[in-house]
């Protein structure tokens, strides 16, 4: 299955939903299984620096079919992989970007979200996936 | 005025209706008056290469104040800029990026569309900005 | 309020003072709030590589609507945000950016400050938003 | 002579009033013979492409000490050098970039001018070097 514009929207929707709820504007961005972009959305008050890091946390979900937080584990201080952070024009190694899976499991792209504090980012990405996954089943 | 996420919806939105309208799906970039992005999707069956190009546009529409085709009437050959698509990061210099302004004429952002044939690309930007306008009234 | 031409050089002009004052010659860079450069001046004997970080300073600030130091307070190590520093084309993230504010306290740009030691831009870069919130009362 | 934060000054002064006596808010850049950034003053209502393209001129003038045109002969069709443009990161080779001489005819640094026509912009850069050579006299 592949990442569709409704998919997408609904993923953006959802992380939308969340980031109002906790009252923090968030830049939202949603990537295909290729890392390009499908959805973004900033929301009113949303910090211009977290345009990019958003951009970067979904990037970096989608390049390595994990957290962004999981990708910086390699290239943290004792990590296998110094400098992971540095490759593919510069990957975004903290919470906010995760993958999305279809129903089987299979990656069909990323979210990336960035507004906030890295826990709040998080928070924010996983409503998005979480709001994609309930509509597989 | 600033370029509220609603106004930026509301372009999005009426660029995807009159891109569906003609059957063709294209690529939406919205961007602030500082050329930041605000909003962005790509329909179903978009092109990938034309994501980069709806920025472009709309990049170069809101740098400059105009079209993309305006800007491109400085470096066409003959024209008295030649190389300025060269500028600012490279510009897209052919239609479908247009100004976005509020009620009393201000520049506020800028919208770029990029998928269809480049006469197909203006009506659908256009199309993104008359909802804008005709929101101003 | 947007930052006028008038706010941005004489928050230069009080850098500039403040930078003489203390003997060190540096590099002052001042930038909208959509971090586009509005003015910009190098004191003679400012160090050469100094003007990227005084530039580099100033998009920080204007990006995060925070000095550049508080923004290096989420990527040091143990921050929340390693590699933060990576993004947006990369930041400069020690002290001698700050934001730059209208009197109803919104955000209108930043100054960014370089030549001295890092104490000493910061010194400089306050003495710039000093001149421009007196200016406001 | 090297090119001193005064002279810098001057031709920013001369070039922001011939900028204002035709009424086309402008940007201006001065660089030093090293083409790193002395100077830049961007004028209330100058377009935000223009910042790039000031800074291009003044680079590419101050890179082959003659004006951005005089370079841009040599990669017009025709000329010997296609190409040429897509140098140094890229130059900006029409009207508006012009090398600063001390009084011995020395290149010491170049101004670039953006915001109106390419004529317009032309006659100011030209200001800006009258008011820096008339102080050599």
């Amino acid at each position: 299955m592949s990442l569709t514009e409704k998919i997408a929207q609904a993923a953006v929707a959802a992380a939308r939903k969340a980031a109002s709820s906790i009252g923090v504007p968030m830049n939202i961005a949603v990537l295909d299984d290729g890392a390009h972009l499908k959805a973004f959305a900033r929301m009113d008050g949303a910090v211009l620096g977290s345009i990019d890091i958003a951009l970067g946390k979904a990037k970096t979900s989608a390049l390595f079919g994990m957290t962004s937080e999981a990708v910086g584990e390699f290239c943290k201080p004792g990590g296998t992989s110094p400098g992971l952070e540095l490759t593919n024009g510069t990957l975004v190694v903290f919470a906010g970007g995760m993958p999305i899976r279809d129903g089987s499991g299979a990656l069909i792209g990323a979210v990336g979200v960035s507004g906030g504090g890295v826990e709040q980012d998080r928070q924010v990405a996983n409503a998005a996936v979480e709001a994609v996954q309930s509509a597989h089943t």
